[in-house]
């Protein structure tokens, strides 16, 4: 195992254009492992299509499919871990909010279908229902890399402590969050929420937003952002298209946790927490 | 049951000096009820003793004591509710880091037990062990009152998402956290602590702690916070001596409920959360 490597996010403005959408994902994956010497790199949620309900159907893929088919041979090429944000995914005749993981050979050793949907409706802010285009996924994703085990989730998957709790549990030290807050709960939730799942879980949290799209129907926040296991942003984008890097450092990692036990201080006496499968 | 009331922080200034932590507490009641309309009074962590190792066991009381007393009689005076921050308890030979909490009639209905003590050691900059003075506690405590239940945990528990989730699920609205962040991790994790607790459990939040005493051996934060269930602090004090009060609007909180429903989201079917006992 590596004790430290480079993560990059490439925060891209999504468009109604799936071409667009994949060229612009090869040229900022590209971008960051040629010039910033990335070893990990991770996309945004849905960063192939726009985030629709209308949309999914006409947007998703099998597996194998032009996306994944492109993550993957960029993955081998460029000899690096890929965390495709996710794309609509057709199985089994359901469409599902889907992220595959590609290794340095350009295998899929991973798939995270999003666990929780996004149901909600703030009164005049934003009204939005997954589950009325999408199926759930019934599984904690958690992959072994040369650096670490990685844990996957995402967007809404990050407000649920139990499945960030059974992540960490799970022995991922670094979890991925492609993710597209909006314009509401964004400037409201977003950075919190990514320091105290870092803090709490005493992991790297790297969290992959899209560009905010102002002609977008859904217009997502930004921010993506890599988060160190004391709680602390040491990368940040802003709004606007952009690659971001952060080093992940697992000595660092394991000083916090010993420094602050948290992960060791838990009452497993008092109260437990198990996946049920 | 009301739908609203105003809850009150006194952040006092905790010296070495019990009969003058005292005659601060009462005075600072006093105030926050007679001048500010309080209904519920929440004091710090550790009001009556210095937070100190080496003086808690000077310090204790067992039930009923000097400062319980003192609680009990305010509360049935003053027609409302207390809840004591923490005192150190003498009981069966041990010491606890112990929250006592009073209705409006005067009498204890409820005392929380510090469950995770503080044993913390960061390099060159904070280093305790509760666990060498102290004993454990084992319940979670949700107690009932007019308005509605509220659940109280001492500091070092807010860091446990499981203790803060059980104790949203046993019905708690308000979580009251007594609590005596220092110069380390105040300023790196208490704010972030608090929004995302309340905006995870969808519940109001009221964290007391002591205000900063720069000739102490532990040098508190301060900034007594309440922060509502959308996550955004509604009262914040700064280092200094103050009386916040913030209003509890369970009407609010269910608002937010319907808005976001996270509660409701959580995938039970998938992982399972219970206290042992």
């Amino acid at each position: 195992m590596e004790n430290s490597f480079t993560v990059a996010i490439c925060q891209m403005l999504v468009v109604d254009d799936k071409a667009k959408n994949l060229e612009k994902a090869e040229d900022m994956i590209l971008k960051a492992v040629k010039d910033k010497g990335a070893k990990l790199v991770v996309l945004p949620e849905m960063f192939n299509c726009p985030y629709d309900n209308e949309l999914f159907r006409q947007y998703a893929e099998e597996l194998p499919g032009e996306t994944t088919k492109m993550l993957s041979r960029l993955a081998k090429e460029l000899n690096v871990f890929i965390v495709g944000g996710s794309i609509p995914e057709k199985s089994g005749g359901k469409i599902y909010n889907t992220s595959f993981v590609f290794n340095d050979k350009g295998e899929n050793v991973g798939r995270h279908r999003k666990i929780h949907l996004f149901d909600i409706d703030i009164k005049d802010k934003i009204t939005f229902k997954e589950s009325d285009m999408l199926g759930y996924g019934e599984d904690i994703t958690i992959i072994d890399t040369p650096f670490c085990p990685i844990g996957v989730a995402i967007c809404y998957d990050i407000r649920f402590p139990e499945l960030m709790r059974l992540m960490a549990l799970s022995g991922a030290k670094v979890f991925i969050i492609p993710a597209a807050f909006n314009m509401t709960t964004g400037p409201a939730h977003w950075h919190q929420l990514l320091k105290v799942r870092a803090l709490d879980n005493q992991v790297y949290v790297v969290a992959a937003a899209p560009a905010r799209n102002n002609n977008a129907a859904y217009i997502a926040y930004g921010y993506s952002s890599i988060v160190n296991p004391w709680g602390k942003a040491i990368a940040e984008a802003n709004e606007k298209e952009d690659i971001i890097c952060g080093e992940i450092d697992l000595n660092y990692l394991e000083r916090v946790r010993e420094e602050l036990p948290l992960l060791k201080h838990r009452r497993t006496d008092l109260y437990n927490l198990e996946f049920r499968r």
